[in-house]
């Protein structure tokens, strides 16, 4: 006998033979049901709703009666008022007669995952490392087979995992899981391939962190691969800059040094051995609960951090150890997470442009971009610039250098909590208000706002604002001659513009910006413009449809403040997008979804270097890029804001 | 142009296009040369003489002429002697007429190894791991690949080998070995899948060991893995022992005590690594030089060496972890060789029989035995007994205990230098005369052979001869009354006979043949024999027409003497062999051909276990079987010797 069994909200229906369970209609009529157990009866998650009553659109009479008993296990899974209310597993519960069956939200596969940080990026939830739930048959004299041949039939069997490996260092304790959880284990499997973790019983929880190890900064996001829910992030300065502040000294510093090699890895590893620390604590799980990291980098710290040897990649022709993604063992890197766990090092580019580009870029898909021209800047100490779209796409590199990441700035600071993020100054009155990092209110003077010093996203607004006020001219001098108390002088006679007041500040001291951090800051930006620039050259357009500002700052950039400083070529504000740290979330793309990683291996092919800074008039374009915004090039889209700059030196004269 | 070639001594010959090299000619007439170095004219193996002058059984005139002139290459691998008797490099000269080859024994390819170890085994010369010399092409701005994209393509290019991966130690330090070899390098691959070793420039030196780790003894072969050559051998006991004398003391250490698992991992390793350093050390080689290790123990060892949790097979249905063969990294399981070498475990049969019998079975090859039924017993503290042949083949395990391997025998020892390994006693003086391990004189009273104690094979001489010599009877007690001055009681009036006086001796003391060393010999000749019997009585047949008797003894134990003291059933003696480490053998030749890994886990899934120990008259068989030969059975094969035991019970009454 067969039976008609509608699901909604989808309103899937057909005739289903009479004794299948729910969850097997489920499967033949295409409706997604989640059962992680594997149809077991133990995870409960596979809970639905059955509607009673005759559903004269549907035409069918749908009953509790028309479903068998509820089982023991549902009464041990469901609450009593869930069993009052006709829930149901839908493992459980086999057909005999028509029924209509709502899935609630929390039952249905989570097949697409949200990332919590950046915009709202979405990826398909697909993690390398999936976790399988099996039951075995325990072993008799008459069903010998050993530990490992039981798991691996129980898994094909069960999932269809054909010709799996274990890792030796999990195959050491399987004789004890395996009878821990009564022949009942869940088995964490790496690429369909290799199994890496067993655990006794029903387990849904399993762990992975992307992680984006910057020139100047790391930053680290923990997942739960099951949900693919963003447990926690954390970051820190790059312990590795005790050895020196940007890549070519890092790597003299590994060439001239016995050891150089391997302390610059040990400071590395030793760094994300404490993000892992911290971030598993606060998440309540053990760092050997963590299966799989992600780790983006540029080709430098690649090198450095992974302990291969840099130095041919500091001279011409500059070729790296190796190109290609890659796997390796985190116990033979030295990272303290489980000891078979998985770290995947995504690839470097054609040219040697790093994995933090090509995780910029999986992250932002320009690939699949139609036919808008699309720039996409990455700002850290190592800037890198992609444009194009899905016909053809550049890339080039550039020396930023650490301003924008805080770094050579005098009050500049990680993105952490007393760190101004972003800043307003009254052109009129020259008066500075400001936004610190974990606190929604503004501040200004005689208000106690708790900075410390100034990120990223500050130091742009920072630089900005003291132009759109008038504080410094085109050429980024500080007018002398303002009138207001904001104004001092350093030992040197060097004049300062005072953000904070040493008495509202945390630190004791005035925080203020100087003409050092005004120069550290037209550097950084003549860069990124330039290279920009170049690359326009190169595909042959004179103008960017879209924009998009990535960075490791603590917020989003003002992407108003960044054009009128003059980071980039002229673009329609509304086509303008600051994404925060779209590495570190192409990071976590390619850990909660290994399509990405097969898409990072093509773009990584495919996108053109070009080495921008030997072109013959790279020079003169770089000293024109350093005037605010510009001493050439026009930016009509914020022509109205540089309309209303004061001019000070005329009004001072 | 075609021209005539012929190759001798093979007398391959054909017609070669004008131009090809005489190695190109080879390959194309089916002759095999060595030429490792991929005729890149750096190895000067390729060595062949041209024979000049009329030929006129073959119809050529062969001219030195008729070759391109000898290259500057030629000049710097050639003597001038061998350039001046018409050597060339094959790989160098170019044909430009007829031309008649001889290729010297030492230029033509070994494809086949005989072990110089046990019997003269020949297996093929195709180990796992193999090493490849390329050129590559240096990197310029132009050719930018990264250097292990560089190796692999020389690799894909020049050996066809392709999706090589690479050892991440290996990855590491891959710029630095480039460039030192000049961007040649030889490159070992482990299955012809990944890169475990790059070294500069052109090695044909690459080296494996296969260890057979026995409950109390251990065996060890280091072997150039490029010639088959064994280098050097070695052994020691076990040092587990100190955690148990047998493997379920051990399996019971394990489980009792913290970290007794570790423990006995660490002893083994220690002792593997000590092997290591003693036989690289004797080739004139470092450690990490060895690429790879093959690993034979029974199921117990299996566990214990990998520390693999071992409490689960020592008690009913006695399931261990793993039984397929596998491959583990050198550095994982803390074995100093090469960081990336392999460790390659052979497989556990069904029934849980060691890999130890396994490779009894691919050294010994009865699966290929047409119709004669083999015997085929290897002793050691635990004996494995296999019978069939291609047919079918049956296998048994049987505690034999330690004595036949020295312990539990009042002067045993292992076979080194110092120990007894030959016996003869002369049934009418009672006087003793001995062979030391290496030394080639026999020894008797007044002459002092250097003896400490006495091996494996000396013990089984031992036994045979005091029972021929009519000092024991059937029973195994010694007579009392025997008229000779070797006949001496110790402390508790116990009767032993002196095979060596404390004067000729190394270590100062009689050394004796006590009652108790007649009755562990008798335990466990009788726990061979029975096992034997029930295989025999599992397959229906009545005899075996062939016995072969291996073990880790120092020499060949005397096959005579093994069946005087009834530790095989009958069989002529002209088809009993004793054969060695069979087990030891059995390991180097998976460690020189990869076929025999394929071999091993066939019959590993085909042998069929048969537990003897659990027959209902086990017992009774057993006592029958303790008598010298055996109190029931009859061994017409040697009666002729048996009928010649003087009776000295009657003659002493």
């Amino acid at each position: 006998m067969e039976c008609n069994v509608i699901f909604q909200p989808s309103g899937r229906r057909g005739k289903i033979a009479e004794g299948k369970t729910l969850l097997q209609a489920s499967h033949e009529l295409g409706v997604d049901i989640e059962a992680p157990c594997g149809a077991h009866k133990v995870c409960g998650k596979c809970k639905v709703k059955i509607e009673t009553g005759f559903f004269e659109k549907f035409g069918i009479d749908s009953q509790m009666s028309h479903l068998s008993p509820v089982t023991e296990e549902e009464k041990k899974l469901l609450q009593e008022k869930e069993i009052a209310e006709n829930y149901r597993l839908a493992c459980a519960a086999e057909i005999h007669g028509d029924v209509l069956v709502f899935v609630p939200e929390e039952s249905r596969k989570a097949d697409q995952v949200v990332l919590e940080t950046g915009k709202d990026r979405s990826f398909k939830l697909d993690p390398a490392v999936k976790t399988y739930y099996v039951e075995m048959p325990a072993a008799t004299l008459e069903d010998h087979r050993d530990d490992l041949r039981r798991l691996q039939d129980a898994l094909r069997d069960q999932f269809g995992l054909d010709n799996l490996s274990i890792d030796y260092f999990v195959l050491k304790e399987l004789p004890n899981i395996i009878r821990e959880g009564g022949w009942k284990v869940s088995a964490s499997v790496l690429y369909d391939r290799e199994i890496i973790d067993v655990r006794p019983g029903f387990v849904r929880q399993w762990y992975g962190i992307g992680i984006d190890v910057g020139t100047t900064t790391v930053a680290a996001y923990l997942c739960d691969l099951g949900s693919g829910k963003m447990l926690a992030k954390d970051g820190m300065m790059n312990p590795q800059v005790r050895y020196g502040e940007d890549v070519l000294s890092r790597i003299t510093y590994a060439m001239m040094n016995e050891d150089g090699r391997r302390k610059l890895h040990d400071a590395i590893i030793e760094g994300i051995n404490t993000l892992v620390e911290r971030m598993t604590e606060k998440a309540g799980i053990k760092p050997t609960d963590v299966l799989e990291i992600v780790l983006v980098f540029n080709t430098a710290m690649h090198h450095c951090l992974l302990e291969l040897e840099p130095k041919y990649m500091g001279r011409a022709p500059f070729a790296p150890a190796i190109s290609a993604p890659f796997d390796v063992k985190a116990r033979d890197l030295g990272i303290h997470i489980s000891r078979a766990a998985n770290i995947h090092v995504l690839p470097i580019e054609a040219g040697f442009v790093g994995p933090d580009n090509v995780s910029v870029l999986i992250a932002e898909e320009p690939y699949k971009q139609d036919e808008e021209v699309r720039l996409i800047i990455d700002i850290g100490t190592n800037g890198e610039i992609d444009l194009g779209n899905k016909n053809k796409l550049l890339s080039t590199s550039c020396a930023t250098g650490p301003a924008l990441e805080g770094a050579q700035i005098k009050f500049g600071m990680r993105a952490a909590p007393g760190a101004i993020e972003g800043i307003k100054i009254d052109p009129e009155t020259l008066e500075c208000t400001y936004k610190v990092i974990g606190d929604e209110k503004w501040h200004g003077r005689g208000s106690k706002g708790g900075a410390k010093g100034i990120c990223g996203s500050g130091i742009i607004d920072m630089v900005a604002e003291v132009f759109k006020a008038g504080i410094i001219d085109k050429t980024g001098r500080i007018n002398k001659k303002l009138e207001t108390d904001r104004l001092r002088f350093d030992e040197n006679g060097k004049p300062e513009y005072i953000l904070v007041f040493a008495e509202d500040s945390a630190i004791g001291k005035d925080i203020t910006v100087t003409q050092g951090d005004i120069r550290a800051v037209q550097l950084a930006k003549a860069a990124l413009y330039v290279g920009a620039k170049m690359l326009m050259r190169h595909l042959g357009v004179n103008k960017v449809d879209r924009v998009t500002l990535a960075g490791a700052f603590g917020s989003y950039i003002n992407k108003e403040s960044a054009m009128v400083i003059g980071m980039f070529p002229d673009c329609d504000l509304e086509k303008v997008q600051a994404v925060g740290n779209a590495a570190g979330d192409g990071a976590q793309a390619a850990l909660l979804d290994k399509g990405k990683r097969i898409e990072a291996r093509d773009v990584a092919a495919s996108v053109e270097f070009i080495e921008t800074a030997v072109e013959p008039d790279f020079q003169q374009r770089f000293a024109e890029a350093m005037a605010f915004p510009h001493s050439v090039d026009k930016f009509p889209s914020i022509q109205h804001i540089l309309d209303k700059i004061p001019d000070r030196k005329k009004k001072a004269v």
